[in-house]
């Protein structure tokens, strides 16, 4: 396998190993047996399980970030249209997922926050990306009258990033998608109106 | 040490430990040497790790919800001043435990749920009951003309419990307040109005 094959597919499997178990759950054995690579290939391309955690984090990052820039820039809906479609989707998309696994970002939130300022920066760098491009639409809804300006759009932003994570979190405990769905009742007849 | 003493002694030491190292970042060593107790008077208390954990939730759910009854049921204040105390208060009395902690509830939602049925159901009825404290007083404060009733109390209660878990985990990476008081800023002005 090249080098940077290798790279990738520890990326990817630990990604799924690590969302799964946990970080402090799942060991570096563990990914390394499940990728077929030996111990010292590991740390060949990551510094500690640190820098592979906050890596993963990216990359998982990096997926949904593309389907959520084209979906909230889609010209071809409104931009309140693009917001909704951008929420039902990520409760329909990622609904198998939760209920076991929940969003990587939250967990790593919870988890790792005090634990590790690398993966504590990275957070913040991915929740400062999320927060732009959901601000981006909002403002543009704002501007075309569909959604009152009373608040700014990056509040309103950060607020619904906070409130689905939290939603996410329900949704791990309660088995089913109530909370997804509730979270999204909520904010489309009370908040972004 | 009394037979109820030394099980008291664990989980408030438990609490400490589980609270700051997460459920899988701590081990029952930990546990018996900061609490001076030998392993086996551990397991005389509790059936396994697992058991110890539901009951460490529990002991720090007791606490706040009767913190919570004593905010949410004073009669002395309007329903809709209640609610804004009893944020206010959370925000200010868990604030620097915030900062490197979150809350226990949050955190053991995103790490167990899927590891620990014992932990989860222990999970959903603490859920349950919160939103049952709030649920109640945003009744009140509907019925009072201060709230409302477009959305019935039980789903806003549990929609704010979300929200405001979001909120604790997002001030563990920003190391801040900032969530939670864009958490009151927007619940006071578009939610519970």
């Amino acid at each position: 396998m090249r080098q940077s094959d290798t790279r990738e597919h520890l990326l990817t499997t630990g990604l799924r190993i690590l969302h799964a178990g946990g970080f402090n759950g799942s060991g570096v054995q563990e990914i390394i047996e499940a990728a077929g690579v030996p111990k010292g290939s590991f740390y060949n391309h990551f510094d500690s399980k640190e820098q592979f955690g906050a890596d993963v984090l990216g990359r998982y990052w990096e997926e949904r970030a593309s389907r959520a820039a084209a979906l909230l820039s889609d010209e071809s809906h409104s931009p309140l249209e693009r917001l909704q479609a951008y929420f039902s989707a990520k409760r329909r998309t990622e609904r198998t997922a939760t209920f076991d696994r929940g969003c990587m970002i939250g967990n790593f939130s919870a988890e790792l926050s005090g634990q590790s300022r690398l993966v504590r920066d990275r957070l913040a760098a991915v929740f400062a990306a999320w927060t732009c491009l959901l601000a981006t639409c909002i403002q543009e809804a704002q501007r075309a009258g569909q959604v009152g300006a009373d608040i700014d759009a990056e509040t309103l932003a950060a607020f619904l990033i906070d409130a689905f994570e939290g939603a996410e979190l329900r949704t791990r405990v309660d088995r089913d998608p109530t909370a997804l769905m509730r979270f999204e009742r909520i904010v489309f007849s009370k908040l972004l109106v």
